[in-house]
């Protein structure tokens, strides 16, 4: 996209509905905390009668796995937070299914369904990583302009931590963690903070990254224009397991010191990856300098990832505005028009 | 202790026989990776013939808590390192006795009996936190002359690490843990490390401290005298629990920022202590200052711990060496002797 394009204003639906869900993995405690301290405002302020906010923006605030966060778990029977593909939300339901399975139908149910006009306008839900990340926008697109804003005004906003955007190259259709529900959405991962643990600066820097998101949308929906201009977007190119036992299949190797809490640090071929038990030293055997992220997350040794690779873009976003209500009746015919004319061809 | 005591030569019997235990958490994961290399490389030398070692000390690896480092979990039913009293390890066993019931009286049977003379000379047990308080000996006694040289030889064998000696008042009797079943004994508590994570510094420090902890042992075992001097011993005083909701009972506040990582660094009254979800700091309202430590420890939610303080104190240790065969034999029969006496006390 050139400058001419950057200086274009697109409009958007209003974001009407937002829904803000932590605990989704009930041992990321931040998230957890919290979706509790926003739910105990949200009850004082239904009951004292405020509801400012509302005018402009109605949120929805969700603890997405009560049972596992009761358990300061992960999660109780299989990842959540890969339950809500196209397949796993429309296959067969059996009385002996994993719990994730059966809450996963009813956050689709609460916040969709996936796909629908009924789905919430943004998710936003919340995660830690034991990786020095800093806070991350994690999202399947690189050309949602809405994602994309409230990204560059959280930069804005929070100058003082680490921001990145991450993109995870997938169909709609097969991705698979709750924030995809959503018309528009993103998980917002923030770390290093332990599982189990929450950190006074990792809580901090994520209400505050919920507080300025919201603010964005309300803003926006108000009708202000926000400008155009250049992201920098690292889309996921693959991931990396740890050097194992050829008997026992456990791990082998630890990642290296020179490349442990370095995410976001361009690693080079050659460059340290792994440091043996036994203490020798394992190299990055790619052709390509690529940006290592989530080194050393926990929950991600059953998943046999080390470390995820990425490669840099700079990615040029419009300015934005929301639509006014003419356009949204248009918009709105338009799509009306366009589905019945899908519907013809596909009976044709 | 004055200088003159400092340099009187005490001597101690031979450390025949050490236990290294890891993985009594199954989740602390320097420990567990570490003993499974250990005991790879035992098998490897014993398949070679290699007894070079064993001339001096008896090294006997042992992964305490399988069940759980193979769900890589603190524990399945109860925390194994709080089943090693005197009454629990003596008392009733039912069919439904949890896991770690059984599995203390297992290790108790390898590696004790507890206070018998069949057990082992020394336990050294590795463990992790996520608390930043670098390599720690724990140990029930401020006078276990062996634990208190073992310590001031890691001292000086890792100047680059932060070390700490730290001393639990507790009678032998109520001591708790697995290292109490040795006749020396200690836990070796090395952090920050997520538990799940394994660092690769940490897992480093972590064998080296076993090391020269050895080296120490063997060299002790073929007759060096260890000169004396003073050692900085941190003796716990009591824990502080989170602020919590008094509904809910859910934890309310996080370790303050400006605590949080600041493990031994002398907290005084009014410091900031914990900062509110909502917002509020909490001051510490003791009256005296103490050393904070185990500051935001994963595994403490559950024990209603947020931190540990603990009183500084230097303590004077005299210089030591293995007793000669003769010193041996006149100290067992002087114990021999003294044994018969408490026992016609006791049928009086």
């Amino acid at each position: 996209m050139r400058q001419m394009e950057v200086d274009k204003v697109v409009c958007s639906s209003r974001l009407s509905r937002v829904a803000v869900c932590g605990g989704t993995h009930g041992n990321e405690l931040s998230g957890v905390y919290l979706v509790r301290e926003l739910l105990k405002k949200e009850k004082k302020g239904t009951e004292e009668g405020e509801e400012e906010g509302e005018k402009l923006v109605s949120v929805k605030i969700v603890l997405s796995n009560p049972w596992a966060t009761q358990q300061c778990r992960r999660y109780v029977n299989t990842d959540l937070n890969r339950c809500f593909t196209h397949a796993t939300l429309n296959g067969p339901m059996t009385d002996m299914a994993p719990y994730e399975l059966i809450r996963s139908r009813e956050l689709n149910a609460m916040l969709g369904p996936k796909g629908s006009p009924q789905a919430m306008d943004l998710v936003c839900d919340l995660h830690n990583t034991t990786a020095n990340m800093g806070l991350c926008l994690i999202a399947y697109s690189d050309s949602d302009w809405i994602c994309l804003h409230i990204f560059r005004h959280l930069q804005r906003q929070m100058p003082d931590i680490p921001m990145r955007y991450i993109h995870f190259d997938i169909a709609k259709e097969e991705s698979y963690s709750l924030d995809s529900v959503g018309k528009h959405g993103f998980a917002m991962e923030i770390g290093p903070q332990p599982h189990g643990v929450v950190r006074s600066n990792i809580y901090t820097a994520m209400k505050f990254g919920v507080q300025h998101m919201l603010d964005w949308v309300r803003s926006f929906n108000s009708g202000t224009i926000f400008d155009g201009g250049f992201v920098e977007v690292f889309t996921m190119v693959k991931h990396i397991d740890y050097p194992r036992d050829s008997e026992s299949h456990n791990i082998a190797a630890a990642i290296h010191p020179q490349l442990q809490d370095r995410d976001f640090c361009l690693l080079h071929p050659e460059d340290p990856m792994f440091q043996m038990f036994s203490g020798e030293t394992v190299r990055y055997k790619g052709k390509e300098p690529l940006y290592p992220f989530f080194i050393n997350e926990c929950a991600y040794y059953e998943k046999s990832i080390a470390l995820s690779l990425a490669r840099k873009r700079h990615i040029a976003i419009p300015a934005i505005r929301v639509m006014t209500d003419e356009e949204q009746q248009h918009a709105d015919q338009q799509e009306l028009a366009s589905e019945e004319e899908e519907e013809e061809e596909e009976e044709e």
